[in-house]
């Protein structure tokens, strides 16, 4: 049994991960090291990782890849992806297989175990780990201009949604649909928020859609039906009756950005062969990659 | 007068935009400097070249940046776009506002002047030139395959259609939606297909749809209603009827790649305050780079 350590909330991705690993943090990675890269991960065996990889290289939006397995195999050495940012600057001493907090495992598809701590058992000499951004970063930069999505002024989870938009294909996988995730603002306050998100390329960058009109082109019919995370509020943690806002003047409207959601549902839609391990959602692989470093200038 | 020059068809890319620049070549760059990448051009006010920047960079597949000018107002020196195309590499000794064989000009997004040989007079220290891939390539290479399109085939212009498809928006550009080029093929070539054109990840790559239910999935209703281009055929000539190629077991199907014509439409759609430049439709701008220097390894 490690002894107990001090460390409360770790302020940097190196802390983030040796918590993690030493099972001295086994939560959700929401709130750990402010300003450090949570990233979504997905390990693939190496055939069906490259045609992943095409995958996000063709669907950026909901599908940003920060950085792979050096090789098949690798569990420590990891390439960047994001053009600027060098290898070195993606996880110092990493194991991905015992760095996030917690990890589900499907076989063939299916889902077969569920938070467990650590994935050496289940580690492939053929296998490849992906590292995918998130949204995190933006959503500081919102609220360090007073724009704080509603769901964190409230400690919710961001509101997800199935849209119509096809993903382009790439090898076996196909048919995937781009997820969204559900911000609520002032229609007089959505060319500011588009703004802001515009440079954080690599981490779903400015929305894809908003407004009433927007929400229904991408094959939303109704806020209330959601598919991940919590209700929709506004900012004073109102639950949203798309109802009683839908055609105020400058009353709330809704703004969707592609969501990390959508490549582990592009996963599972392949039912790729093998074993596949993600995070346990909310569990991120914390980086030392910064978010000022992936900014677009 | 230039002295008439030997130069039938250029063999490479700086050959092809010499004889574009002296005049001796004023035809569609279809067939010139095999093996060469050709590209679109965009010429655009600096602050909606930012914005049409990301727009690429956010919908690779319709929209792949090769390159673009090293700074505002620079018609000689370009900036590589593809991860391992050195800027060198991109068009030696290149003057962009001479060296593409002919081009449109716009002025608040209407056309003004078509099909002119040089834009000297229309250049502007503030304007921004932008390079994007196009299809050729990975036509050769299905060539090469013995997998020809039928418009090749038939020495026609390619089909090309509007679809539903959004493109994810970027600043100024909203609201687009993805243009796409199709050619027919036999159901039981389409995975072939699809394994040849993957690597051109920079010249659109993989088919995006294809078959009878993606054609309406992409919000294309018939195959003899197309927007742009020649009506489609099949290899040996004969025009396709929708109703009696669709649902034979191993018949010709539609197969649909994203489409260069795609950020032009773009750019009309947002209406683009001042003097924006384009190649006359057909008329390339031929680059150093070679096909093999951009595929996806």
């Amino acid at each position: 049994m490690a002894p107990a350590r001090t460390i409360e909330v770790p302020s940097t991705g190196f802390e983030s991960r040796l918590a993690a690993s030493d099972l001295t943090w086994d939560k959700p990675t929401c709130g750990m090291a402010p300003g450090y890269l949570q990233a979504n991960l997905i390990v693939l065996p190496s055939k069906s990782a490259k045609d992943f990889e095409i995958l996000c290289a063709r669907n950026p939006v909901p599908c940003p890849l920060l950085a792979k397995s050096a090789s098949s195999g690798d569990f420590n050495n990891f390439i960047s992806c994001v053009p600027g940012v060098s290898d070195e600057k993606i996880a110092a001493g990493i194991d991905i297989r015992t760095d996030a907090p917690r990890y589900n495992i499907y076989r063939d598809g299916v889902l077969v175990e569920e938070k467990i701590a650590s994935v050496e058992k289940y580690w492939e000499s053929d296998h490849v780990a992906l590292l995918i951004g998130r949204s995190y970063s933006f959503e500081n930069a919102l609220a360090a201009a007073d724009l704080t999505p509603p769901h964190v002024l409230n400690d919710r989870n961001v509101t997800m949604y199935r849209t119509n938009i096809p993903l382009c294909a790439a090898g076996g996988f196909i048919g995937g649909k781009y997820v969204v995730s559900m911000r609520m603002y002032k229609a007089s306050e959505v060319e500011k928020v588009r703004d802001i998100t515009r440079a954080y390329v690599t981490t779903h960058g400015e929305p894809i859609a908003w407004g009433w009109d927007g929400m229904r082109d991408i094959g939303i019919k109704s806020l209330e039906r959601f598919d991940w995370g919590d209700a929709p509020v506004l900012a004073d943690g109102q639950a949203v009756v798309q109802s009683e806002e839908e055609g105020k003047p400058d009353g709330y409207v809704p703004v969707f950005w592609g969501c990390g959601v959508t490549p582990q549902e592009a996963v599972m839609k392949a039912k790729t062969p093998g074993i596949v391990i993600g995070h346990a959602p909310g569990h991120m692989v914390v980086l030392d990659v910064k978010e000022e470093d992936v900014l677009r200038k």
